[in-house]
């Protein structure tokens, strides 16, 4: 493959074309801030979702989930320090009115947009946080903020869940759900948008074993992705510098991808310590801490945050492959069959009876176990082609020999190889190959 | 039961105390517009919507999935008519200077806080969407809306999901996520809030076969319903009266369950007609229309509109049930197993080795296929009674017997009914009783 620019270009494009993801609002010019999942894209990403989940939720004893609110008043954002610190300095150009972030000016003086010196204005803080308002009036002070992650959820809710799930630290709260930034400059297609979809887990522990629990995810979250077909060597473990650390963390550091402009976040790993229980119970006169037989502390808080789009970037940039195949080029995604859209295609040989009718009756055998696309349209190549594209890792044909054999041809995506099953073993089948 | 109040009253409180939904923001003393989803209440929801995922997209061929954007820009709510037409009346009292919706006043004359009379104002449209802005300034025209349904995502997505899905009518684009609303008088606990999940599908169909899919529809969603536990004598179908039609539509049908308070909407199903698609095309310029052979028309809509939170707090009051056992009063949820929030608990009868090791080794071999609940505290009565309250359809005792015969003791939550099944044949078991 060629340039960032065109690496870029081609998976973007085969996201469109394909259903995987649009730009929103694309009838009306599209709408920078966010993109649509299509039908495809939707069934991946609950795939990645369901992924996290299985592996951070159904396998532990020690973590359980919550699904917390979006809007929250100010009250949370005041204790989680997000009102005061989650911003971005912003100058403006009184020359071209254009604003720029302050810490991304290559040059403090001069302007990039119009090149003039001198005429950027001092910087202000500009939040992140969208604001909106609840109940019938703007001016009753009813301000609410769409949450910037879901963290504080787990915080607020910390001795609700402890109590009804009956749990004692080490324990872990794990959501999925929308988050919402006012990014200024947001980009790389998914990468970076301002509503987006997050996978966090908090996990409370005794003070003392803060550090073990840290280098304990950081290895079970690496792993996560190793497990699911990234390859080693598009991943590292980057620890922060004290420069970069958020405001409430004494330790974080990066799952970092390799993407097509360089190694960029898939994941951040902090040490929260016991910054956000002891802000909220400041702030709110509640008491959260764990009380034991004959000990009681505040916990700290391991937090592995992941961005369900963002991985999904990940697997579908580390998936993408090219090969030459009898003299064409076939594109293929490589995606492991939990992640795939489609486990299974059925495709008829031939739009003709009885093809289709035994092809749908398969199809329909199969749907209570996998998702599973039909398709009769075009040449059977071009629809291996279209299945190959969608990493679909396996399809079954149903040929001019079926009637007689009561068999199918059953292709797998990576190596081409073809098998023939009988179709009440199908099913079974299917299931030993994922 | 008795008085609506203390029946409500009843599950609010078993949903608070379990962990299914807590007000949110709890320790701030609560935000009225939205509720969180604790450990057992999002293992339910979860339930909720991949039932209908699984019934209205994996089941079926012509039904393909989309997650749309909650962030639009102003043009989309223009077209579909919602900065026009979604809004509320309401009235100022000049006097107590409170606010009131006027089509829900007694005496249109008469503030019904303070009681005087001639001091409200006229009535003001209110619209109901939320509005905030994307970008660094509010001064930008950069107004965004939360989205306040859904559907508007499939409509703009038609023809990149036609083209990429190759689908034509009659076929449905389905999606699950969170909507907003400003509503005046949010209640009812999660029946009518602010923030809210929708499942809804928009049906795509040749316009003489509208009035054929709108009573098929009609007739699907009640049984989806029936199909997971609501009795028939808590639904039935309400059709809309002309004045009550929104403003797209031209036969509405509401699947209605009887609350505490009386029947109220569970489901809307709607002839939208094809006045999303005008509209969009009309707005954008696009050309939102079905080309096939030797036909071309506009798809009319039928679209069924689900609320995943309210389905969840109708499926909570069908199962909640009440029985005196040997004196003593037992509270059980009788869920469906596809939506009880964990499907096992594995409970050692005394907290002892080998007891809790070999628990523990039970639990851990169900947990990939099943939601497993881990208890050892308190007496093993108790701990029944728990499970019975969370609605968890199957518990798998060991005791002291078990290191002798390798057999743990499975009850069965409705019956009570207790069987003796080796360790090695109780996924099998449990498998073939859900």
């Amino acid at each position: 493959m060629n340039s960032i620019e065109e690496q870029m270009a081609t998976v973007v494009n085969l996201c469109k074309r394909r259903g995987f993801v649009f730009q929103s609002a694309d009838i009306y010019g599209g709408f920078r801030s966010a993109y649509d999942f299509g039908p495809v894209g939707v069934l991946m990403l609950r795939n990645v979702k369901q992924a996290w989940w299985h592996s951070m939720v159904q396998l532990r004893e020690d973590v359980v989930g919550l699904d917390a609110a979006i809007l929250s008043p100010p009250a949370v954002w005041e204790a989680s320090g997000h009102l005061r610190s989650f911003s971005d300095p912003l100058v403006d150009c009184r020359k071209c009115k254009t604003r720029h972030r302050e810490d991304h000016l290559k040059d403090p003086n001069r302007c990039p947009s119009c090149g003039t010196a001198g005429e950027l204005t001092e910087a202000r803080e500009f939040n992140l946080m969208f604001k909106t308002y609840a109940g019938p009036v703007a001016e009753d002070g009813a301000e609410v903020y769409l949450r910037p992650e879901t963290a504080q959820g787990m915080f607020m809710n910390y001795n609700l869940v402890m109590g009804a799930a009956r749990k004692r630290p080490p324990f872990g709260i794990a959501q999925i759900g929308k988050s919402f930034r006012n990014e200024i400059t947001p980009g790389n297609f998914i990468f970076r948008t301002r509503e987006f979809e997050q996978m966090e887990m908090e996990y409370f522990v005794p003070p003392d074993e803060a550090t073990k629990w840290y280098e304990y995810w950081l290895q079970e979250r690496l792993d996560w992705y190793k497990d699911l077909g990234i390859p080693s060597e598009m991943l590292r473990l980057r620890a922060h510098e004290a420069d970069e650390l958020s405001h409430y963390s004494s330790q974080t550091a990066d799952v970092e991808f390799l993407y097509p402009w360089g190694w960029g976040e898939l994941e951040g790993i902090a040490n929260r310590g016991d910054y956000d229980l002891t802000a909220h119970a400041a702030h709110s006169g509640a008491r959260l801490e764990y009380q034991g037989e004959d000990v009681s502390y505040v916990p700290h808080v391991i937090e592995p945050a992941a961005g369900a789009t963002r991985a999904m970037l990940a697997f579908l940039l580390a998936a993408y492959d090219e090969e030459e195949v009898r003299g064409e080029k076939r594109t293929v995604l490589r995606l492991d069959p939990r992640l795939a859209p489609y486990q299974v295609a059925v495709l008829p040989l031939s739009r003709k009876e009885p093809l289709t009718s035994t092809a749908r009756e398969v199809a329909t055998s199969l749907r209570p176990y996998f998702m599973v696309d039909y398709d009769e349209t075009q040449s059977i190549g071009r629809r291996y082609r279209r299945q190959d594209e969608l990493g679909t890792p396996f399809c079954v044909t149903v040929d001019f020999e079926t009637a007689d054999d009561n068999s199918v041809t059953v292709r797998e995506r990576d190596e081409m190889s073809q098998k023939r099953i009988p179709i009440p073993e199908v099913c079974d089948f299917l299931r030993s190959c994922m």
